[in-house]
């Protein structure tokens, strides 16, 4: 079963950072897709099963964003 | 002899785009060295001759910006 959720990072300035935060994410257990619009900070997973929010927030801490409450 | 030159480059707005601009740059022939400062976009060259206004706005579109007239 797919899930999709949708989160918002704060930071991202410019195309580098949608690509760095995409590919941290990319790298999280179970996520399929991964969509980021830079204007928003609007991120849309598509996962295998329901994602935890602390791994979400310790990906984009990573590539040095931050996760929205 | 080293030559130090002084360049803005407009529209960087985090640390992948210094990253970015400072890769192109430095593989301009004669480039010693690029320092870059992203608050105000300030780009300092060291080269072993004097370079072309041209080869360095060049390298900078090359990246995705812009060298200030």
């Amino acid at each position: 079963m797919t899930h999709q959720s949708t989160w918002t990072v704060t930071g991202m300035t410019c195309g580098h950072c949608v690509a760095s935060v995409t590919e941290e994410l990319e790298g999280l257990p179970g996520v399929e897709h991964v969509d980021v619009t830079l204007d928003d900070g609007r991120v849309e997973l598509t996962s295998s099963a329901p994602l935890d929010r602390a791994d979400v927030a310790a990906a984009v801490e990573e590539a040095g964003y931050e996760l929205s409450p």
